[in-house]
């Protein structure tokens, strides 16, 4: 753990920015075909070839003529012209217009010589011995000259132009078939750690493997940044086998981005194989998350060792690396997002590094906007999925009061806080109800599991629209009601013969749902005097272990035990309400969760009822 | 030209909206790899199938420990506890904490059994007969627990969720490998016309060839609206293999749009294919650009023709079809974005239908937004690249004066409109001056081609920034200017041995310069008495008629007969003023222009020189 003395020096953010800009990771110009080029970045001024139209075309169905003989023509005092042929669109014309003379002529199609303008058919009629033409015509009129759109030599678009089907249009036109077009930078991706399991193969948990998140995560960043993500293989903490694979990685690439083990050994690989071929450039920045950050030259390319937790990595990528991808691949910086809003509880930080909080937002009663934070830690994905954007704290910062403004960097503009946001208890009736309640399309309703006691809480300090609980003295208007039933969970057949609570002793491995949870509650007032046993996590996790052989008995729901294949030794029903936060009754997605409540079925859901919704208070029904 | 009878009764704007809203183009759900999932719509509501950790994980570097025993620990009092093992990330621990020990463990590794707290390297200190612990700990500090992140069975995602680099983090972390999400609809596109050609092939402009610019145009902005496009090979007006294209392509597809031939037998097709398959729902919109659209049900598919012109085909497309495309792939629709600014110059219109005019925006000397109309007419594809958005005109309405108050909406949520207008002479000089004033990223300035009268008079309307002249009494101040050679353009080797204005007579085919450019009129002082001849549309267009051995001589600079290995009969030299406009002197992108001059070189362009920059009027120097 040596390289723990290497973070005395933290580069301050601001320089960290200039460093990562003047890293050299332009990768120049390429060509495309027409069709693969909608969104990239043109690479360099394109003139007109050639002349659009290349010939002088008709812009109307009528007939050819020579305008000046049209002169005084009108309904009352046609001009007679003799039809001495026909252009189609497409054909070259075989035939000129002569003195009283017209052609019959389609749009698009070449004016034939002689005439100077084409009179629509609608201002014609069928006359005894011609053509009779209703109107006086100027030269030019119903003609769209050759050059028109463009002539050639014409500067059509300049280098920089953000290719949409609008360019894409005049590309056409110009018969451009192979774009030259900004590179996308090669962004390789390394993971390093010897406990990481690509995704799709699965987790020997015990062991403590767990997914390799951050190639895929980083790659989708990289290419939403307009990056061309490279994935290598994840490598462990061998010496050698890293320093191969980033001497490989930099020579086929513009940028190398490694993420994970920050342990002793794999951080003197990177300096190893940096002093060898380029330079080190930072160790380290004060900001938070996000620390460990190395930033380098790495042979021809360059070089960026992001954190290896999730939300340190994408973060750190976020706001110092993207915007060099953005650079070189040519893309503009896109709008920064920002909002405003008050801070709905309040936190507390350990003050000394600027610091990026994960938040949620949320509208209140009155249309405000209040900011929570959903920091579940570093180490957690739905840090940044519960999250719409952060907020920047200044390294002085230690305290923050309810109530007070802070400002929200979005993820991206094309964020929208979701409508509803609801806490509480969670299982699949709950799952049901959010989705009866998402709206055919834009964002679905937020909810945060993080147990009924932090919403209760959170309601208090009215930042959720609704709860879902099975507390009867939490109150607010009841919007609907179910129960679901619970149990002992057993393996299919019950081999250890299970009855109910009494069967309980230090034989069988138990597994209860977490502390805190209605479920566990109702389970403590049943069982006072029964084996301790473990906890799972979440509503599942007991009967899971059960399921994987890992325990005898978990604590759950009859539907879970259902769909798992298992046995279930019934305990009793647990009534959970749907509880609208008093100030939010007038909010118009509440409306559309009330209406959800009112259709939703529970129709597939062993044990799940829906009941009468009552507001007053009565126990929980056990047998 | 019977089809034109058809559109008597045009379906008004937003019912159309409704009838294409009601096509069903849904194409359900597909599974796709986690790595192709970015910027696609989660199809289901995804359930975690596992705990995230699976494993109560070490958050710390540091020693595994009872924290029980740690109780009144500080700095000055440590508490020894004796190392009995060491635990890796990714490794399974094979030992277990008992009373008295720690175990050296890494960020990321299990915690041993026995364990409930991790204390922080950096908290401790090496001892004689153990590790110091140098503060007390509470129960489950340094740990992640098994489940923190999510827990299994927790609603992960929602169905309806767009998937970035956050979202592909937790599927990940759940090892999810394959995602449902919403099919992206497939959607057919078919060009019709007998003059089209295939973009890459070159055209015969006498035959009255163009390029099929719907195709690629039209695929683009499928793509853009989330649908897959699928291009088929246009046809030409041929009753029969139009009938099979749109068959195949209604079995094929969710969606089939077709554009271009509006010819009698064309919709003929579409109608006996409609009517013997499907049902046509809708033919002609009170719209301008697009009345002649067609919206029907074919087969089991939907179809929509789009008109031919380019403008009118994408306008059309936009307003009408890309929500339902949107809708079907599960997008919400982007916000719109709107400004509101002056119309600059006074506009007059057709009244009669609602009408979508591009516009251009640009910002006056007091930063207020200027709105120009930039229609060459629905048959021009500059028309959408020279345009930042549309105007939508009521049908009322006949005339705007200046000054008039519109809102623009722009073309997407992206469109940055240029920071620098220009007008005036075109010409290789003036892109080289363009490129060097455009900003590393970010829109170019913006040069509308039109001759220097009409910019002159725009610029009396105080529209452009600047203009660049070779008009001695155009007032303002003048930036910088330069001198370029033009004169006689012939075919390498001047085979009709021209030597000047007197060479040219009845016998030689002249191409001139478009009438109203300066160059035009400097040819006209000199030669008043030569044959007509012809013009060309562009600065270049002249020479490649003699290029191309269309033409015999050809006015135009020594620039481009240089460039195109032709000779050129001096004529002269023209002088070109770079003027900006009285109120744009302070606007900082004028200050780019300025700063691009200073440095502007023309080294490569034969012919061109830098002079001083008079702001008094004199003479062309002419020879």
């Amino acid at each position: 753990m040596s390289d723990r003395k290497q973070f005395r020096t933290l580069t301050p953010p601001d320089e960290l920015h200039d460093t990562v800009a003047g890293l050299d990771i332009d990768p120049g110009t390429e060509t495309v075909p027409l069709a693969e080029a909608r969104g990239r970045v043109l690479g360099e001024r394109l003139d007109a070839p050639l002349d659009v139209p290349g010939f002088d075309r008709a812009s109307v169905d009528g007939y050819a003529l020579r305008a000046s003989e049209t002169a005084g023509a009108s309904e009352t005092t046609p001009v007679s012209l003799s039809v001495v042929g026909t252009v189609h669109a497409g054909e070259e014309p075989d035939v000129s217009v002569g003195a009283g003379e017209c052609v019959q002529i389609s749009t698009g199609a070449v004016v034939p010589s002689g005439a100077d303008a084409v009179v629509m058919v609608e201002q014609t009629s069928e006359g005894d011995d011609g053509r009779l033409v209703q109107t006086a015509l100027t030269p030019g009129s119903g003609i769209m000259p050759a050059g028109a759109d463009i002539a050639a030599g014409e500067r059509a678009l300049p280098a920089g132009t953000r290719l949409t089907a609008r360019e894409t249009g005049l590309l056409a036109a110009l018969g451009v078939d192979s774009v030259p077009v900004r590179a996308r930078p090669t962004v390789g991706i390394i993971s390093t750690g010897d406990e990481l399991v690509p995704v799709g193969e699965s987790l020997d948990s015990g062991a403590g493997q767990i997914h390799d998140v951050n190639t895929p995560t980083i790659a989708a960043a990289v290419a939403s940044a307009g990056g061309e993500p490279k994935r290598y293989p994840h490598v462990g903490d061998d010496f050698d086998a890293m320093a191969d694979l980033l001497e490989r990685a930099s020579a086929e690439c513009d940028l190398v981005l490694s993420s994970g083990s920050t342990s002793a050994s794999a951080v003197d690989v990177v300096y190893r194989v940096i002093e060898e071929t380029g330079e080190l450039l930072v160790h380290g920045v004060a900001v938070k998350p996000g620390k460990p950050l190395l930033v380098g030259e790495l042979g021809d390319g360059a070089y960026v060792g992001l954190p290896g937790y999730p939300v340190s990595a994408l973060t750190t990528f976020r706001v110092f690396v993207a915007p060099a991808i953005r650079e070189a691949a040519g893309l503009p910086e896109p709008e920064r997002a920002t909002l405003t809003g008050e801070l709905a509880v309040e936190e507390r930080f350990e003050p000394g590094r600027l610091r990026y909080v994960p938040v949620g937002v949320t509208t209140d009663g009155d249309g405000d906007e209040l900011v929570y934070p959903v920091d579940k830690g570093s180490g957690a994905t739905t840090s940044l999925t519960d999250a719409d954007g952060v907020v920047a704290m200044a390294p002085e910062t230690q305290y923050l009061a309810a109530g007070e403004s802070v400002t929200v960097e979005l993820f991206s503009p094309d964020v929208r806080p979701p409508a509803l946001l609801g806490m509480g208890a969670s299982g699949p009736g709950v799952s049901r109800l959010l989705d009866a309640a998402s709206p055919d399309r834009g964002r679905p309703p937020r909810y945060l599991s993080r147990g009924e006691q932090v919403a209760r809480s959170w309601l208090a300090d009215d930042v959720p629209d609704f709860l879902v609980t099975s507390d009867d003295a939490t109150g607010g208007e009841t919007l609907g009601a179910w129960t679901r039933e619970w149990g002992l969970i057993v393996p299919s057949g019950n081999p250890a013969d299970v009855t109910g609570i009494e069967s309980l002793d230090d034989d069988l491995r138990l597994v209860r749902q977490a502390s805190g949870t209605g479920l566990d509650a109702a389970f403590g007032t049943l069982a006072d005097d029964v084996p301790a046993g473990t906890t799972g996590p979440g509503i599942e996790s007991p009967a899971r272990q059960v399921a994987g052989g890992r325990a005898d008995v978990g604590v759950g729901l009859r539907a879970t035990a259902d769909r798992l294949g298992l046995d279930v030794v019934s305990l009793g029903t647990q009534r959970l309400r749907v509880v609208v936060n008093p100030t939010r009754t007038e909010k118009s997605a509440v409306a559309r969760l009330e209406a959800a409540l009112d259709s939703l079925s529970f129709e597939g859901l062993a044990g799940y009822e829906r009941v009468d919704a009552p507001n007053s208070s009565s126990k929980s029904e056990t047998r």
